[in-house]
């Protein structure tokens, strides 16, 4: 007797309908970005364990999957009991994103490509996180990153073009949010955070939308009691405006900072990058608003100027987001290389795309008799065959109605009835709309 | 200093010139496969390991990389010592065919599927082989498959969408070589093979090409001496055809045959069924040429009938194959499924393919000045999007010849030379064809 037999716990298989969407969403992705200039590459899904577990990937590195070494002996494997380190007997392991095998692709080809490199790259990646609604273990990441190019040409060409990726799918109700990294250093360093502090600072910031402002100053009053009370000042200020963001330009965000920082070398610089940052992609019709979002964070450590997030009415999480991490993707390399990068969050918008199948138009349903003779069915379903239309082949049940409801309810637009006299004369089939 | 650093042994990075046409091939496959009516689906990389080692893989089972337990403690590393079997540690492996994770599918999903299931997966799978030329221990498989369908209408409808796959790709020159497992049956029974001895005496045929005649038999005789002379009889009498092969049609099978064979009734059925297969396929508007190999073993123990291969003069090894296997995709669900399935041997095709790009028309460098200011860079690259067009900007470096010549041998056909001049009537860009 067969027992329920399911996919690994976390995981998930794609039956026609949600595969067909989904290679759809990646199809008009990938055109997108290849229309603006990014190139895909790929790489294996698996990396060496040292380089996967050499610092750039954050908590990440700890929900990654380890594959064991081929051949394992009894040496290996009481060594590894009498260490306790069961990661000596793995050589390498599921990459959990796409950066750090992007670090390891430009360290073994950087001769071979472009100064400015504009890279794409679309797969899957693992984490064995606790399985939850919207949470898998295995999930697919869309990245273009630009890697070489020091000024915000970067973040401009990126913010255009994955705004363009989110617009061509009809996602145009899309906000995106900007930050950068410097003006929030400004503002902790104004507070009185020393730069110990900070890193732990931006990590309590990063929850004021699921905290409060009063989440956020207690956890960092334990820390230091009058820096939480001046960011609280400031983060006060700026509530009202959170909702809908502060206009993206160099005045808007100044004017939005302590007056004391208004005048703040680093954050003029910042503020002015922005507000450029914010005209290039006008003039390169950005298909959707950019907002100032002060208390803008990104979880990832190694951000260091320009940061952006996609936020969509839909979802409570971000759909997107990306920033500026020069000084990472060189590390493998052994010399810096500027960097900035844009994510869609492909699970995450997958199910909001609504966007119709524009290179079919017709899905058609032959049905013939169960007896028919094999070359006949073949004949039949060769006169039905055309581009842009897709036949499948049915012999005809005794309930018609069943089968075709289901064909619909898989994006069967058509039912041909195909019959002996047709054999002679295939040009006389008709279709009939399915409905 | 930076050390030479490579992907995982015997995986591959993939360039964007690589990847682009890898890409193309697949959504040709794609394309071609859901015109005829084959629904692609997705399964995870990985299955649970007792699924992957249940002896449906054959060889291939002991070639899979083993994921580990997460949170393996002290205790679990221990009793793997004491047994000295490293796979106490592992749960989940890589898979390394599409089939026994399609059976998994069908077990999981079998009522919300079609009673007809055409199923396309295309994927990676991995094998801890040695790596050696054209030999990755990641690589591309391109299945479909027909569950469900006894009659050989599945062979036909799979030998015209497969052919039609290929000859799409423009690789005309495939011969499909045709058998059907049980007139090897016939054949071995004939010589005197007993039913134990005649799976290792189809390996043995296997290797005629590698061994010949004489290494057939002299491997045999030391099984049944009798049994592998007559076999060096049937072999002789079709050695002058096996280059170009026999015709796929009922009588040419039989009058192939030894004589005192051509009215064994497994013979004739099985003759027969070739036959209609043939009509069939013809009658579709099969793309390539069917032969009849009365050698063709096919390496897989599962195959129950007709099987295939496709040659191609520039390939050493086939560039794809497959049969009928019915029995083994409803090892998992507990009830018997009739399986036929057809793969195309990416890898080994993806070389052979020189199709060009029809969906993209131009491939434009936009040169623009090292100090362009960004929000007129974005503008002047904005004039240039169009769709079916590719525009990567570039800053004019010293030497344009260089990076032109670079740009080339990407595929960008033309230049746009873009100046101050352009901003305020960007319809006077011309664009320069490239070389």
């Amino acid at each position: 007797m067969a027992t329920q037999i399911n996919p690994p716990r976390g995981m998930r298989d794609f039956l026609p309908t949600d595969k067909r969407r989904r290679e759809r969403v990646l199809a008009t992705i990938r055109r997108v970005y290849a229309a603006h200039g990014f190139d895909e590459i790929e790489t294996p899904v698996v990396e060496d364990s040292a380089r996967l577990h050499s610092g750039m990937g954050g908590d990440n590195e700890k929900l990654s999957f380890a594959v064991m070494r081929r051949g394992l002996d009894q040496a290996a494997l009481e060594s590894a009991a009498s260490t306790g380190n069961p990661l000596e007997l793995s050589d390498l392991g599921l990459r959990f994103d796409l950066t750090v095998p992007l670090a390891r692709f430009m360290a073994t080809h950087r001769g071979n490509l472009p100064t400015v490199f504009r890279s794409m790259q679309i797969g899957p990646v693992w984490r064995a996180e606790r399985p939850q609604k919207g949470r898998y273990r295995q999930f697919v990441q869309c990245d273009v990153d630009i890697l070489g190019e020091p000024s915000l040409l970067a973040e401009a060409e990126l913010l255009i073009a994955g705004s363009a990726a989110l617009g061509e799918l009809g996602l145009h109700d899309c906000t995106i949010r900007v930050n950068d990294r410097r003006l929030l250093t400004c503002l902790l360093e104004w507070c009185g955070f020393t730069a110990e502090q900070q890193p732990g600072a931006l990590i309590s910031v990063d929850k004021l939308d699921k905290i409060g402002v009063d989440g956020v100053v207690a956890e960092l009053g334990e820390v230091d009691a009058a820096a939480a009370e001046r960011l609280r000042e400031a983060l006060t200020g700026w509530e009202p405006s959170l909702a809908t963001g502060i206009p993206l330009n160099t005045e808007a965000i100044l004017a939005s900072l302590p007056e004391s920082l208004r005048e703040n070398e680093q954050a003029c610089a910042a503020a002015e990058s922005l507000g450029e940052i914010a005209a290039a992609v006008t003039a390169g019709g950005g298909a959707l608003p950019l907002v100032y979002d002060p208390t803008l964070v990104r979880g990832m450590g190694y951000y260091t100027g320009t940061i952006f997030e996609v936020a969509h009415p839909a979802s409570g999480s971000s759909v997107g987001g990306g920033g500026r991490y020069d000084g990472m993707i060189g590390r493998f390399l052994g010399q810096d290389v500027p960097a900035c990068g844009f994510s869609i969050g492909f699970e995450r918008i997958v199910d909001l795309v609504t966007e119709q199948d524009t290179d079919e138009t017709e899905a058609v349903i032959a049905l013939v008799d169960k007896r028919i003779p094999p070359a006949d069915a073949m004949l039949l379903k060769r006169a039905l065959l055309q581009p842009g239309r897709r036949v499948r082949l049915e012999k005809r049940p005794k309930n018609v109605r069943n089968l075709l409801d289901r064909a619909a309810s898989e994006g069967f637009t058509h039912v041909a009835h195909l019959r002996d006299e047709h054999l002679a004369n295939p040009e006389t089939i008709t279709l009939e709309p399915l409905n």
